[in-house]
């Protein structure tokens, strides 16, 4: 399962009978994983899974696409404890049932001050509490982090001086934890979680929308990397983050067309600042709070890349974060002559040396098996492109390529002669043919809401709503927006970063309006 | 502090009295530690601190160190979850009790079966537990690793079928959490440990022995590229890491005199793997247990080398390890004329293009604020190469360099038409010139231990004992080895693995041997 005989060793499977896709997708989904792979379920506490070798190198390539991205805007890598004192949670929950209150009444929350036993808001309910150590009772309680604020915020107090020091931008790669009531899936949800997170501090409201914007454009350019099909929208006030102004997500379309929350930032304005009293001097002398804004994504990328691009024979890794891009197969099983064999193996050897030279990410894959099971173990692991070299190429000076396409293979030939060009052409291929299939998946995965009636309390639908992806026109109010979310059985997911070119009339109110908002089965 | 506006950015301190290393030791190592940026220590929790940005990257290419041995030893990196079962920990104790039992009985300890109640041994006494979460009392309680003998052997068991599986070689660089009683110390005491630990599984005794040279060989290429004077010992018995057959540690001897266990691996014959059943089939078909080996590291290799190479200035990192090889610093404040100024900080720039198109860590500190300024802050922060840019350097095709030595800065110019090979020799320099440094100091640290008589329980020795490493010619028992460190006031660190040449006297039972035994106090 492991392979440490060849790291990212070939699964251990013979030929197996693969689940259907489309015919059980929750145990096809599964079994991916855990073939694949890139994580064993077998760990003795639920919801918490082994990232096996080859899952591994996947969480890391994609770890660097966001270290690059981070780079890129100019945040520093910082790494926090785990643990968090109680005190802090006190503190946030406060602040959150303050800011749920104030929205409730309408009032500005910095007003507000609650009593003791009116908090409870924020992640109380579902963290890991460290009350004792060996046998000791800690003086301090201690939480696992669900997520940083609280411990990043009383850092900043530290950091944050003067308007020298904003703006204040770092980010964190770290497990964070959450006790998970629902059915934990692999990658998808868990309890312990592969979290990313980045924390920013700026002199005024406006430092951090442009710094949201920006957020935006980070996700918009890692979901393409991905080929993921995604929808980014502005969540409604009543699913904002805890503590958050607005939040913004970046739902990925399922195949099972339900949506998937795989990134999301938040607008904190100077709400948590003045709780945790993180102030600055301007330029002019004057003590102000800065504003705020967080970004965070998780695994959950890495089980929406196996969730949507896979298929009966296996994953398809895009190559960004393909642990092995290509794959060299030798096939000489039935040459008689051992120096022919021997000849195709030493091509072979050389072939991947080549690739790798050129770093491209190759395996030579010579074990002593039939060329059918080396071929269906790399396509369970999702490799993107397979190069066979047997002795009709080895006379031709060529080689035989089959990308793996998202609906049929591909096959070429190349001489080896201009190979590291070939191969990169035919990643890129691989890559452009995902985004396009990704494109197209998105496109015909919305729908217009169909009309509907008001009755009572309820809607009454002239087509069955079906599981998919929905949009409609909308501009009522919270009241509208819930009985939109029980009459159709979705979930108001929020106003598309897209909204609609032309006015359209909002099936409540009639009047006209430009958003548009988005509709659907959630995970 | 954490300097967001430039990553790594220069600390912010103008000039002030740095503690003086031979002064107050305590106080210079955390002051270093703090003021160049690696790591905070106002995080509200006793020995769990920040990684700062500049800590962070010193962190990344030690892990980059650490994963290349690994590589070049066929180990595949997973990650395990950070919360462990509390039955693993009830298993890890009976085991270790009824080795150390067996060991005290001088008896196989497969053979004894311990009752519950002399269970207790192992981590028992050092772990956070997990008995909650939310309001919810866990079914299972859990705890936060010590380190993952029993969370990797239970997979170990799921992943070993048959003798095509071994040797199972994996690693994990990842967070451990001890409760530490002592005083805690930022990288060298702390609770929440940035850990690396490997763990083998193979089908003999011999296979995981020559698994242990392997990683004796690792321990010394790494040592050697941060340039720690170590020491290289194979354990006592009584100090053996619980459940090994034997432990080897590498232990740095620290400017203080004292020495730091840095890294250590063990050899654990098939004394886990009998508790944990970690069988296989061997190649006649018959079931065995597998014989396995660990090695782990930590921080400490960090707040290592900033104790042994820092002095007074600041910090001196190991080039392989320094997140800023090279600062360029455009020297033209004195300049009357705008374009000389211009021009010479357009030099700089491209100076710094040219050093990092080369892959070297390099940077431009073109702030407005006096070089002596610059000077001060980069030698606190440990940078191994300064160049300096100014009106005459630029005339003359030129700039002038400053390697920061071990004893005294040494100058140089060099022209620009050959400065990337120029620059890399410097960093060579620094690198050989701090090798010799720490192989002068660790033959300087080490002193024969001086003639004693016993008189009833106790040593008189000849001469004091200083704070030192003393070696000397041992094979004595247990009860003697006992007397020397109750007599010494020093701890039995174990037998180097650099035996003596020539057999010499054991002053003890005065019979010729070559084992080395070195003592010192320790961390």
């Amino acid at each position: 399962m492991v392979g440490s005989k060849g790291s990212n060793g070939p699964v251990k499977t013979a030929k197996v009978n693969i689940p259907s896709k489309s015919g059980d997708y929750d145990e096809w989904y599964r079994y991916m994983v855990q073939t694949a792979g890139l994580m064993d379920n077998r760990y003795p506490i639920r919801g918490m899974d082994v990232w096996l070798p080859y899952g591994m190198k996947a969480r890391s390539l994609l770890d660097g696409l966001i270290r690059g991205e981070m780079e890129r805007t100019d945040h520093d890598e910082v790494s926090l404890p785990t643990l968090v004192p109680d005190y802090l949670l006190d503190k946030e929950s406060k602040l959150v049932s303050r800011l749920k209150h104030a929205r409730e009444l309408g009032v500005d929350g910095s007003e507000l001050r609650l009593d003791e036993e009116e908090k409870g808001g924020g992640f109380s309910r579902e963290v890991y509490w460290v009350r004792h150590a060996g046998e000791t009772k800690l003086d301090l309680p201690l939480f696992l982090r669900p997520t940083s604020e609280t411990a990043m915020y009383t850092m900043f107090k530290h950091w944050i001086r003067s308007h020298v020091d904003l703006p204040l931008k770092v980010f964190q790669i770290v497990n964070s934890f959450r006790y998970e009531k629902k059915q934990t899936r692999a990658l998808l949800r868990v309890r312990e979680i592969h979290f990313f997170e980045s924390h920013t501090a700026h002199e005024s409201e406006q430092g951090a929308t442009t710094e949201i914007e920006r957020y935006l454009e980070t996700m918009s350019r890692l979901f393409s990397a991905l080929k993921l099909p995604y929808l980014c929208t502005k969540r409604p006030a009543w699913d904002t983050f805890p503590g958050a102004w607005y939040t913004i997500a970046g739902d990925v379309v399922m195949p099972d067309g339900k949506t998937l929350q795989a990134a999301s930032c938040h607008h904190y304005l100077d709400q948590w600042s003045r709780e945790f009293e993180i102030k600055f001097l301007d330029d002019e002398g004057t003590q102000k709070f800065v504003h705020q804004t967080t970004f965070g994504m998780s695994e959950r990328l890495l089980g929406a890349v196996v969730a949507c691009h896979g298929d009966d024979r296996g994953l398809l890794l895009p190559p960004c974060v393909a642990p092995i891009q290509v794959v060299v197969i030798p096939i000489a099983n039935g040459e008689r002559q051992a120096a022919v064999k021997e000849k195709v193996h030493r091509e072979a050897r050389r072939v991947g040396q080549e690739l790798k030279g050129a770093g491209i990410r190759c395996r030579v894959d010579d074990r002593n098996v039939n060329p059918g099971h080396k071929f269906f173990d790399w396509e369970i692991k999702g490799v993107p492109l397979r190069i066979e070299i047997g002795a009709k190429e080895l006379a031709n000076g060529s080689v035989t390529s089959w990308r793996r396409g998202t609906e049929k293979q591909a096959k070429q030939t190349f001489k080896v002669n201009n190979l590291v060009e070939a191969v990169n052409l035919e990643l890129k291929e691989v890559s452009d043919e995902m985004g396009r299939a990704s494109a197209k998946r998105l496109e015909e995965s919305i729908k217009p809401l169909p009309s509907f009636r008001v009755e009572g309390e309820g809607l009454v639908f002239e087509q069955p709503i079906e599981k998919a992806v929905y949009e409609t026109p909308f501009d009522g109010n919270e009241k509208m927006a819930e009985m939109l979310e029980r009459g159709a059985g979705l979930k108001f997911l929020g106003y598309s970063m897209e909204s609609y070119e032309q006015e359209r009339a909002c099936p409540f109110t009639g009047s006209l309006t430009c958003n548009r908002v988005i509709l659907a089965k959630t995970y």
